[in-house]
């Protein structure tokens, strides 16, 4: 029995939809972020970085989406969420998922952790101003250069689905115009359908 | 034959680091980013991104230190750069290069790069300031948490080494006191004398 700890409206939500697509035995733990419960002790044994999502496995801890979301993938390969035997495809896959984490996130976390990387209220806001323009170009690269459609990778469903899904829930809080977006939406739309997809976000809330 | 594009200082020397040790046959295509050759028109048609490192490979391009790095290693398995039969240790190399790319890469950037999310001077100098303080907490979490030692896997090598090594030459550079890191300085030495790492440096330089 795997174990994902959640909170609701951040992106852990891409490895509950991955585990709910696998059709994984797992349970939610839904920390309390508004009583500091990620900072806590109990909480920093789990991951002593503090953030979710994490999971815990039999072999131990896992953190950080894209791991997640490929050992899912590779822990699972009845579920075909990634293509495992191809490592170019592979290749792109962890790319996309990079991509999301360590740029389209990061642009997005200036909004409301911008004190992460300044002190000053003055920066603060600078910093909020000016995630509507790098959330549009990180999103507009995704949307014309590497959502290949009808799914990120093509034909094939995988775990980036998901993971462009809840980060694009993001987008009217970041101030973009989603219209422009266009095939952002229409993937968004779809995946809000999938079954799997309702299934998790009712788990992130603690209705699992 | 595979072609890396690169320019000196920058995360691309994790990927020729990768190729080294694997014995890919590869060449190294170094910009010039003085002049701003990144963001030119030919090498957007590379990666439109406009970062460095990219991959060409015969299937296509590649992006993203991280996507890179498991590709060398599944492309060149002989080498044993990562735990490619054990989906755990598998993810845990990712996790550990995610948290590299996501995390301790983002910090950094907010020195030279922090216009990326902010356009006023005084932001810009705030967040230089607050850098050796997350360079050195990110750093730390690395140091007490992750670096299993000798390498990062452990007894094992693999392409986290290298990606490590490669960020943990800016900490002086960061402002961070890297006496009290001494696991990471300690993994740097070793690094540095490796026949490989040698090589890497000089084709980061264009002397490959």
């Amino acid at each position: 029995m795997l174990t994902l700890y959640v909170a609701p409206g951040t992106c852990a939500l891409a490895s509950l939809i991955a585990l709910e697509e696998a059709g994984a035995p797992y349970r939610a733990v839904k920390l309390d972020f508004a009583a500091g419960e990620q900072r806590g002790e109990a909480y920093r044994r789990v991951n002593p970085k503090g953030r979710v999502p994490a999971l815990a496995t039999e072999r131990g801890i896992l953190t950080e989406t894209p791991a997640i979301l490929a050992y899912v993938a590779q822990a699972f390969p009845a579920a075909g969420l990634a293509p495992l035997d191809d490592p170019f495809a592979f290749a792109e896959l962890q790319a996309f998922n990079s991509y999301l984490c360590s740029t389209v996130h990061v642009n997005h976390a200036h909004r409301p952790r911008g004190s992460r990387w300044a002190d000053e209220e003055t920066s603060l806001a600078d910093m909020k101003r000016k995630v509507p323009e790098t959330m549009t170009a990180s999103m507009r690269l995704v949307e014309d250069d590497y959502l290949k459609g009808p799914w990120v990778l093509g034909e094939r469903y995988s775990v980036a689905d998901g993971y462009l899904f809840t980060l694009g829930n993001w987008l009217e809080g970041d101030g973009v115009e989603v219209g422009r977006l266009p095939r952002i939406l229409d993937h968004r739309a779809r995946m809000a359908a999938r079954p799997a997809v309702q299934r998790a976000r009712a788990a992130e809330q603690g209705k699992g």
